[in-house]
């Protein structure tokens, strides 16, 4: 089955969390509003249709024959057995949920750091919350969240290559999208916090060398980070 | 099976999405951290234990039989089909947890309306910045969450009764809660904007009369709302 992505062309945002399962197993999939000419329109038309009886609330959503599946963490619950990129029984499959969705948290308060006032406010209008969310953020709650990941690796039992047992899954590719965001946007936090959480680290290494997904990173098909994405870089939020 | 439950004692929170079809279904269960004298300890005992494999990030979750299942959403993708709250095919329980974690993005934004900075502050604290992410999100967030669910409503094909098909699923349970939370801690906003959406008013009142739900509701189980909570009532924040 070939497999269409939508989600907006310009920035990594959710849709990478999805690109990236995509990629590693070689999935026929296309990208649909990055095809020129013709591809936003069609996400649009599918965001404003007035009939569609199953409509999502934002990209990124995935059309997978007749369904449509929209929030990135059910993406992958759909697509994880499909890929092969999670376990085959339904502990394994849960514990990998769950996981993904606390991956989701942490993007939630990776974006507000930058826009805690709301994402309808340009930055410049909420930059004093800003610095007092980052600095939160990057106090407490980034430290948390890697803490969290690093013991889970810790604690796995097959040991600390990957996340759920002995082989690859999708949430040790979140993981390595998580580490390279914030790698961009808080390049001094992260080269204090990154000693304490070599397992991370070396996960984070383990991912981006893989073939298909190195092949990925290096085509055009991978989009820079940018300043409209989820992880943006503001020296003044990363002290 | 007794499901264990796991959860904060004091408030209703992201453990009433759990509760509430536990209890529609007459479930056998224990609201662990709720048992006097021994609960919370227990509770605690698992946040902090040092040699669990699949550790939870935080409560609720939900112990049952030898699986320890965390994140709201993914409590309620296992618990549905065994309490007969989800449609049995694969794409009505995929449509089901996407809603169900649009709302739990919306639970999210209804938090950081009084929390914007963060939840380690105090609300006096960040009162300031409350009062302007509030004003954002009572203006355009709220309106948006409502009509989309609304317009959910009226797309179904099967009549607006219930979100999924004919038959009420634990995502009806989840959007009463999100009505009787907002008019606690909204109480004007709501007056003005549910007129407009009046399919999930009709939802939350069909809800509310099914007979385990108002034995519940008339019961110490239900905890009131409260300022500890996610749903909050501070007037300055609902103008």
């Amino acid at each position: 089955m070939r497999y269409e992505l939508y989600y907006w062309p310009e920035i990594q945002g959710r849709g990478e969390f999805v690109r990236l399962p995509l990629e590693d197993a070689g999935a026929d999939y296309v990208d649909v509003a990055r095809v020129k000419k013709t591809g936003m329109a069609a996400m649009m038309r599918f965001l404003e249709s007035r009939i569609a009886k199953q409509p999502p609330f934002a990209p990124p959503f995935l059309k997978a024959g007749n369904l449509v599946i929209a929030q990135t963490a059910n993406i992958l619950l759909y697509l994880g057995p499909r890929l092969g990129l999670v376990p085959k029984n339904e502990a394994g499959r849960l514990w990998a949920h769950q996981l993904q969705l606390t991956i989701a948290d942490w993007v939630a308060e990776v974006h507000d750091a930058h826009h805690p006032i709301g994402g309808g406010f340009y930055y410049e209008d909420q930059k004093r919350e800003a610095k007092r969310r980052a600095a939160d953020f990057t106090a407490e709650r980034l430290p948390k969240f890697l803490g969290y990941f690093e013991d889970v690796l810790k604690r796995n039992p097959k040991g600390s290559k990957y996340v759920l047992g002995e082989a690859v899954s999708y949430v040790d590719l979140s993981i390595f999208q998580m580490i390279a965001g914030l790698r961009y946007a808080f390049p001094r936090t992260m080269a204090k916090l990154e000693p304490k959480h070599r397992r991370l680290v070396a996960l984070h290494n383990r991912v981006s060398s893989r073939s298909r997904i190195a092949a990925y990173l290096a085509s055009e098909r991978r989009l820079p980070f940018n300043q409209q994405g989820i992880f943006r870089h503001y020296p003044e939020l990363d002290r």
